[in-house]
């Protein structure tokens, strides 16, 4: 039986349950694909976990180079996240001639170019299903399944802590900061939670998801980028009024004058798939020219969720033996033909505090007129313990990012008549 | 550039679709892949259908042979449908070492081991994405991405057909057999609907997931099937009031005790992911130990989406050297050693027709009882064109199937108290 030795890069979250999953499913691989994986080599700061994982002495790697100079070691696995030193590992090791799975997304979105030219060059695999979406198994499916198509958009709840925090949100009515404390306390969000919130990290899976499937490499630095920090939970509510569910949403499209990316919170339909897409699970929705919708669901994060997306990649790389890499040109920077769109379309969800007297509303909607803003519903709410103003709502039809923000600034600087509270776009 | 000449076998709603697929993607395909994919021809007996599509004559070939033995054909697309003459086709262009694509459900459930021996002594590609939920990607799901899983479970609504029906019952209130009709003029349903509405096709196609999933080869033979036709309206209103929606499951389960497969209308709770699969959607609802639940959503059927799946497959093959065959061992038949469970555990929607008078419901609990059958909840309805008999709904707990039918029998028979009228399992 033909004997596959791995090496872990990390022990953390993921790299434990990864651990975890090659050792007790052996057999398992053994009996469906006739390969005996070992995990040969560790390589953990922190030698606790290792010891606390059952990992023998001999196996806890003191360096990266104990682990490319180790013959017995084919796979390297690398879970550590983060930058360096993860970068320099990966490209030792592909220069080692060992082939690599990886769960990074800020490294493989940021580099992805300088790992698969080493990985070329030295005739090694670089699998990075696990680096978006845990286990849902959508890197492949832009990869292979789909390559038939024009993809023409895709919508993703990529980030399962942002969507936990907003489901618990909406179903309690509780505080961002409240929510935010309790998924600390559970888990289900960082001490330090910014790359999560900010937004950063579903930036990062972004890029490398639409890359995929508009077929050029799109810099996470071309994605505009909104986390949920700023979210009051009124707005959840006024939403749901409307029919609306807020997610955090990763947003590609690929249409005649362009690309547009973006990550944001959007207000979406309660009838949309995505809206019942709770908790920590993730989803994306893709639409392509030839298969139409597609929606893939599932955990996004988790040791054993990643873990299964890491294995899955291990064993691909382990039975097969001429590696593909990314077949768009995955160039450093995006084509000079690429048009990004950043004026992009939508329509909105305006909270405004408006006084509560005549006139108003004609003044505000004379400002929307001039913006070239025009308005679907409108609707006026009441606050009890507000008794200076009124919270005024209005969900515009489809127009650009510009002209909201222009009529944003009319408002504000206007006479004291109104203050712009909150602007969410709402997406179809 | 590297070419690629393809034949299509078969120019029905698939083979045109996939067609007119390649020819309007044509260009795509160079720059995101280099390569050159072309049409080089086609087999269909009705020339009609290649000329409207505006194939040149020279493409259309007279007979297999020719596509054989004409060195321009790389990959044969064989989408004719059925077992014969589409089996000795594909055996000849393997022969002939033509790499084969195939949406052919029937076909790979029942030949999947004579067809993939013969592609890997002639070293040819043999994929069949396409045989399964159309443009869903699930196939290649299960090769790649969930191999480091035990799949424990898959539900699937898999037959659009079959969808769409019961969707429209739900939705309108309609019999079964005016949706039917409805079906069949919209081109949903076919002229003779029996492979659908009977469950064939969701058997052959649960035959080839449960075979990926569970690493053994499950024979369409060994899946418990019951249809649709027998379904009525009444059952899916009475069932919307316990929160149930009805659908036609493919279940396929792997536990300690053995595999279970089976399709049959199911009662599922409507909170549940499957329940808002609507019209012709499809969807694969898949749970592993490691990956927790997967959920893969889209175009079950269709020219265009099942279209995709093949021009992915064809794209793959092309770019691809070493094939890689079904991992698990694709035996012509179930191993000796794989247990299968007929007597399945469920819960279950009983609806009688009682006799109004004092002393049934004891009659009826009582025979529960002695088959061990534990009533979760029970409901007295009123129809009120039926004076004779009331309505009585039973949903049970868990129980095993046969518990079930001893119970059917045993009040069928008894005196003139009630009358079994409907039977559907509660899936959860």
């Amino acid at each position: 039986m033909k004997k596959v030795g791995v090496a872990i890069l990390g022990l953390g979250v993921v790299g434990g349950g990864t651990y975890k999953i090659l050792k007790e499913h052996r057999e398992l691989y053994q009996k469906s694909h006739k390969i005996d994986i070992v995990v040969e080599a560790v390589l953990e700061r922190n030698r606790d976990k290792a010891v606390a994982l059952g990992i023998e002495a001999e196996k806890i790697a003191a360096n990266i180079q104990e682990i490319c100079s180790n013959p017995d070691v084919d796979i390297v696995v690398e879970v550590m996240g983060g930058v360096e030193p993860a970068k320099t590992f990966v490209l030792d090791c592909l220069r080692a001639g060992k082939s690599v799975v990886t769960s990074n997304k800020e490294l493989f979105c940021k580099y992805n170019h300088e790992l698969e030219v080493a990985a070329k060059k030295n005739h090694c695999g670089l699998f990075y299903e696990a680096s978006c979406v845990g286990g849902v198994p959508v890197i492949r499916a832009l990869l292979d399944n789909l390559q038939g198509n024009k993809i023409l958009s895709m919508m993703g709840i990529i980030n399962g802590t942002t969507n936990y925090i907003l489901t618990k949100m909406a179903s309690e009515g509780a505080a961002y900061e409240d929510v935010l404390k309790e998924a600390q306390k559970l888990g289900y969000a960082e001490a330090n939670p910014s790359s999560d919130v900010e937004g950063y990290d579903a930036t990062y899976k972004l890029s490398i998801l639409s890359s995929l499937a508009f077929h050029t490499k799109i810099p996470y630095t071309k994605i505009y980028r909104e986390g949920i920090t700023g979210i009051s939970v009124k707005d959840i509510e006024y939403g749901k009024k409307f029919g609306y569910v807020l997610k955090l949403l990763a947003i590609g499209k690929n249409g005649d004058n362009g690309i547009e990316v973006r990550v944001h919170p959007s207000f979406i339909k309660n009838s949309h798939p995505l809206a019942s897409v709770n908790d920590s699970y993730n989803a994306v929705y893709i639409t392509g020219d030839c298969v139409e919708d597609v929606m893939l669901y599932g955990r996004g994060a988790g040791a054993l969720p990643t873990g299964s997306a890491i294995v899955g990649d291990i064993i691909y790389c382990a039975t097969h033996t001429n590696y593909q890499y990314s077949t768009f040109k995955n160039t450093e920077d995006a084509a000079p033909t690429t048009k990004f769109i950043e004026n992009f379309e939508s329509a909105y969800y305006i909270r405004l505090n408006a006084t509560d007297r005549p006139g108003v509303l004609a003044k505000i909607t004379s400002i929307f007129a001039k913006c070239r803003i025009s308005v679907a519903q409108m609707s006026q709410e009441r606050e009890p313990e507000n008794e200076d103003t009124v919270p005024l709502i209005f969900i515009t039809h489809i127009t650009h990012e510009n002209n909201v923000n222009k009529a944003v600034k009319l408002i504000n600087e206007g006479e004291d008549v109104a203050k712009v509270a909150a602007v969410i776009r709402v997406v179809s």
